[in-house]
């Protein structure tokens, strides 16, 4: 793009939605009965929450009239509070009930974070291979998404990226535990990003909406511990995959008052206000379901490890990074992705994402990369996927 | 803004939420449990939606388990095929499910249109008084809002809108009923609008949230009859109003095709998916509440003819326009609109919303007009309302 024409935005300027896209794939092709398509393009638990917190949707619905109505944009008050008061606690930090927002779903926060900061001709750096709808959504902002390559190791560099900064750019976004690659990032280079950011007075966009799968004990990072954490860190949060609820599209933004104020500017416009009954059971969830959550985490950290344990079937094939609800891999034939994973829809009964969808076009890794949404699956599933992705003859 | 300075965008380049505003002039003032507030600053339905409504989604998150988990981008394919079919019935037209988009929303569906076909630098034509999410958004999304004056008839004229496209012209906004005014555009005049924007490449957004409480019979516009309405109009609807689900978040958009596709970017990228509960409560009132809506719109017009008798009790007020939610109203007082709005709090227990919230600042009628969301309260309510506001003393 010319200097002279900088980026305007509009949905013009980006690409079709990955996961719509590959889910048109399965148009027209059938899977038999003892062999049903294994889905593993999208991180999106496939059984409903627990029948209590069902009741208490159900509950809300019939004896809450508020649970219909409009609310404050920035959300429920209980459920901002009750955020603020188990953040402060997992992270050790002073987290106020006024520095959250409830979005519509941690994608909405993203965007919200990124309007309230940025402009367009703005640049904001994102490690790849990236999360499809960051890109997206600085397309559509007219900014510009600025790559930051990570090595095979797949953790972004703080001194490459500070190579990146130009007067332009104005936030660094990083996803720990990460999607696409399953990375936990460690706590001392998110706190190097930290520091980078607020040396540059840029923001650090820090999306955790897998923190509850995190395999470490403890707080993740030790941001909000710093009291003056505010004036550089944008925390997202989703309630979609802990408690089940991908369907009513609650989120979570933390940030310091004067970003807040803005992002009620844009979900004033874009939302009006969070649906009241997601929000509902997303509290009721925080209040009751944190038995329930610790052993969903611990079985997605046994399918992990059943993951890794299955790796030895597929020869020539490498696991690039697993955690959370994703595994990255580098897989040996000699197609592309993408015709690969077109492909494993009819032969292999499988669906899954290939490296392109999270990498710039130029990236030689978007040839032979791929990501897996293995949580989705349970181990009888993983090993049936493993079976047939070894059957796969190219 | 120097013309070497295209706008850029982000909510820096926008105002602060005025309901949220207006709500905030509540902070520190009591009211008398005889003398309660009355608040017409918003159009909220007070109630619930009704019981057996309240039940289907108590069933659907009991016994449903896809209520709970992502759907398709574009909305639930049953609600889709179902606003197809009612509106081609009540349009007069062929509309296809492949043309209508489930968002979360009204706003969000004005957002992912503008989105669609836009772009920052990019020029939108607004009829003032205008409704502030609107202009909200263009000013994030780096655009321009040309505003488009209206005589004291408040119908936006057709002439006048055209000597206002230039090269950056993408689309004429047009709301009815309309918010804030209450006017119901003759189907004429809307018709010469898709005419002019057709002659021009221009997008006709018609925002009819309101239309189910239309004074008309039939169809107010027969632009849906032109076969080729999907070249020119995207069509915006909302669930809030006409079936109590302001809590839901549920809208609607209806366009060609290739504006659809534009739209599923944009909603990909901000929703993942409209949530799935208020889906099915919009499903299932479309189904099965035709009868209710069509009584709630006779009080709403009854309630229009009340607040047309009890201007009497109002002398030097002007009553602009009234119609669906809302009535625009003209003071007779030596205050401005935003001062006489504070003081309507505590003075009169009143919460209205004064006209320079609808208007560019520079437009004379921020001082003197407000608007009144007089369908929010019963008769009696109303009655009330004009005795407050009859006894105010400036």
């Amino acid at each position: 793009m010319a200097a002279s024409q900088p980026p305007r935005g509009g949905t013009a300027a980006t690409f079709a939605p990955p996961v719509m896209q590959a889910r048109r794939w399965l148009d027209g092709v059938s899977f038999l009965a003892d062999r049903p398509l294994l889905n593993v393009s999208q991180a999106a638990p496939m059984d409903p929450p627990p029948e209590a917190l069902r009741q208490a949707i159900a509950d809300a619905a019939l004896n809450d009239p508020g649970a219909h109505l409009y609310g404050p944009v920035l959300g429920l008050p209980e459920l901002r509070a009750e955020i603020a008061a188990e953040w402060s606690r997992a992270y050790g930090g002073d987290i106020r009930a006024e520095r959250v927002a409830i979005t519509q779903g941690c994608n909405q926060a993203f965007c919200a974070a990124i309007a309230s900061i940025a402009a367009a001709g703005d640049e904001v750096i994102l490690p790849t291979p990236w999360y499809f709808n960051h890109k997206m959504w600085l397309d559509m902002a007219g900014m510009r998404a600025v790559p930051l390559a990570t090595g095979t190791n797949l953790l972004p560099e703080v001194q490459r990226a500070g190579a990146l900064i130009t007067p332009r750019t104005r936030a660094i976004v990083l996803v720990t535990p990460n999607n696409p690659t399953g990375l936990e990032y460690p706590a001392e280079l998110v706190a190097d990003f930290l520091a980078l950011c607020r040396r540059h007075g840029l923001a650090l966009i820090l999306d955790e909406t897998y923190r509850d799968f995190d395999s470490r004990d403890g707080a993740p990072h030790r941001l909000f511990a710093d009291p003056d954490w505010g004036d550089t860190l944008i925390h997202l949060y989703s309630f979609s995959k802990a408690y089940r609820l991908t369907g009513h599209r609650v989120g979570a933004l933390i940030a310091g008052e004067p970003v807040v104020t803005e992002v009620e500017k844009f979900l004033d416009t874009v939302a009006i206000c969070p649906n009241q009954l997601g929000q509902r059971a997303a509290l009721w969830g925080l209040r009751h379901l944190g038995a329930w959550k610790a052993d969903e985490r611990a079985e997605i950290l046994a399918r992990r490890d059943a993951l890794s344990r299955n790796m030895s079937a597929l020869p020539g094939w490498e696991l690039m990074g697993a955690g959370a609800f994703f595994a990255w891999l580098r897989h040996p034939f000699d197609i592309g992705s993408d015709p690969l994973a077109r492909r494993l829809v009819a032969e292999a009964g499988v669906l899954l994402l290939p490296g392109g969808m999270f990498l710039p076009e130029t990236d030689p890794g978007a040839r032979d990369q791929l990501r897996i949404a293995f949580a989705n699956i349970d181990r009888p599933g993983l090993q049936a996927l493993f079976g047939r992705l070894a059957a796969f003859r190219p």
